[in-house]
Formats: structure tokens, C-alpha cells, sequence
């Protein structure tokens, strides 16, 4: 590992606190001085978000999975190109809210046999993995029923109930056991303090 | 080929004639009473519009030509679908201004390594040509004042001058070498009615 800096992504099934994690982990690293830059995806650049805009918003079903997936590695492209290259670059501590995980998880869980294309499209045009992946394992159960509460028009949100999101647990599981080297899995089932004292306590050996 | 219509692509430089040959084609066809879909890249479906609207308006520099590439072949992906495939299954006669030889151009023009990557992700995400590709060829100089003079605020034009006109021209010629199987080369320089008399002459044994 070449990096100046440091590049890390949260990822867990929608409601698992991964969010909120990553923001106090900014926080937290820039009350210790560091520099921080705080991202999501999709987005994370000013291109990738009208991309991340394109996608999400209208009908569910006007893009298909394959073109759908497409798009969201353009944003990907724009997100690391201006966002999350320019900060490694200079050091800086870089947290990012999703990433290719994400995308490994959704895509193939949708369509099984669309993962080997998320795979080479990956290494076709991103080519890049973060240097460590906080994993917030969490009961599916209670992760819904969060997402649910606070749910807006804003984006979309689309509940296939409780089975789906065992699924999904179980295939982030699957890519942490995949990328063991860089996933670290983290109980979410606790107190955000409590959560949050092992996502520093994972990262801490890693700091630039 | 199992396709049950036939799938025609026009190619060349800008203000080449190239959009007025496939139009002529078209009406030509359906005078004979054929089922013809005349449609153009990028775009073509309202997906693929919304993309190409969001690559081409706006400062032509707020993409890189990775970012570039996966947008256009989203937007080609989405045109393929909703599209080319159902008119070709329906047996109709698709007639698409510009297909996937204008990416391999313009992208392996603007930087020699893309050519690779063009490659790789057409075949990852598109995997389709054309029965046929018609390239009408015409003297750069010629083909450049024309362009100018049509050209409106409404469509990025990058006016790149002669030099570039010259390479296209060879760039597209070198394609045709490559694919020599699907392509035919249609010489521009001559009056409307001459140039769409060779390209009904180079069509008419392959309809369906």
C-alpha cells in the first residue's frame, strides 16, 4: 500500500448505524487534529451526485440492473477521480459511507449472475479497494424497522420486508469472509458509544 | 446471425452527410413498405436522452473520458434494451446515426490506452454490433465546413480544427480495415442522391 493517507468505508444493511458511525468517527479523528473527508455514495462529487440523482429518482424500474450498474460506476469513476484521489493524495483520512461493497452485495444479491460483471467492471474502471471496510453487523429485524422510522419521500426507499433483509446480511457477511484481510466486522447490536469504541480500536493501527 | 430484422449503423466525421443518408434510408425503406426504426447515438431511448443530456451540456471538461466512457455505454446499454433489441425481434429494420465504432473513434482518439477499455466494456456490457456499418467518407475539409456552419448552441461542438478532422477520417478508415466483414465505405464527396444510391446497393442483399 502506496497511500499517503488513509481510505475506509462503512458498510451494513440499511438502519444498521454505519452512517452515524462514520460521522463520529470523522469527529472523533478530527478532534485528535487529523484531516478528514467525509463521503458517501452514491455520490461524493458534484458529477456524481446529478448521476446518483438520475438513478434514484422516478420509476424503480425505468433503469435495468445492468444499465443501473453501469451508471453507478460512472459516479463511482467521478467520485474517486475528484473526491477520494485528491485527498489520499494529501494524506488525509478518507471515510466513505458505501463503496464497492455495496454494489458487490445489491447487485449480485438482485441478480446472481451479475456479480462476475460488478467484479470486472470494477477492475475494468475502479481498480481501487479501501484500505480497511468497518462491517456493522446488525439484527435485521431492528435494522428495518429504523430504516423504516425515518424513511423519507426523499430517496428511495424500497422494503421487501424482512427476508430480503436477512439476505442482505448474510451477503455482507459473505464479502467480509471474501475480503477478510481488509473487512472488519463490528457488533452493531449496542450503543452507538459502544460501537463506536470498537470502530477506533479497529482503525487505530492503520492511521497514517 | 439469428436476428430476425437487420441492424444498420451509420458512421463518419461530423458534416459528413451521415444523418441525412440514414433519414433517406429510412423513408426509402418504408416507401417499400418495411418496418424501419431510425434512431441515434447518444441516445435513442428516453433513458439514453437523459444521460446524453447530462454528458453534453455543461463544461466539457467536468468529466474525465473514463466517467465519460461508462455514461455513454449506460446510455447505450439502456438504447440496446428498450430499443434496438425489441425492433430487431419484432424483425424490423433498425437504423441507429452512430453505434459503438464512434466510441471506439473518438475515446481511442482522445487518449490511445482507452482504445482497451472501450473494448473490454463493450464486450462486459453491450456485446452487439451491427449487421452492417456504413461509413460514408468525405474529405475532412469539406465535412468540417459544414459542420461549422450548422452547428447551434443546443450540442457541444468542439471545433478542434483540421488536423483532428484529418485523424478522425483515418481513425474511422482504420476501423473499417478492422471490421472489414460489417463495414462498407461510401464515398461522401458526391450529391445526396448518389451517396444513398450506393448505400440502398449496400444494404439490399442483406434485408431480411
Amino acid at each position: 500500500m502506496s497511500r499517503k493517507g488513509l481510505f475506509l468505508s462503512f458498510e451494513g444493511i440499511d438502519g444498521s448505524g454505519k452512517s452515524t458511525q462514520a460521522r463520529r468517527l470523522a469527529e472523533s479523528l478530527r478532534a485528535g487534529g487529523r484531516d478528514v473527508v467525509l463521503t458517501r455514495e452514491p455520490g461524493g462529487s458534484p458529477g456524481a451526485e446529478e448521476i446518483r440523482a438520475l438513478v434514484l429518482q422516478g420509476d424503480p424500474d425505468r433503469w435495468s440492473a445492468e444499465t443501473e450498474l453501469l451508471l453507478f460506476t460512472a459516479a463511482r469513476r467521478d467520485h474517486l477521480e475528484r473526491t477520494i484521489r485528491p485527498a489520499l493524495d494529501a494524506g488525509k483520512v478518507v471515510i466513505c459511507d458505501r463503496f464497492a461493497d455495496s454494489t458487490r452485495m445489491y447487485q449480485g444479491l438482485s441478480r446472481g449472475d451479475l456479480r462476475a460483471k460488478v467484479d470486472a467492471l470494477h477492475d475494468l474502471m475502479i481498480a481501487t479497494e479501501p484500505d480497511l471496510t468497518l462491517l456493522i453487523d446488525m439484527d435485521p429485524a431492528a435494522a428495518l424497522s429504523r430504516a423504516k422510522a425515518r424513511a423519507t419521500e426523499e430517496e428511495r426507499f424500497e422494503d421487501f420486508g424482512i427476508g430480503l433483509q436477512e439476505r442482505m446480511r448474510a451477503g455482507f457477511l459473505a464479502l467480509a469472509a471474501e475480503f477478510s484481510d481488509r473487512f472488519r466486522v463490528i457488533d452493531g447490536n449496542r450503543g452507538e458509544a459502544d460501537v463506536a469504541r470498537d470502530v477506533a480500536a479497529a482503525i487505530a493501527p492503520h492511521l497514517p
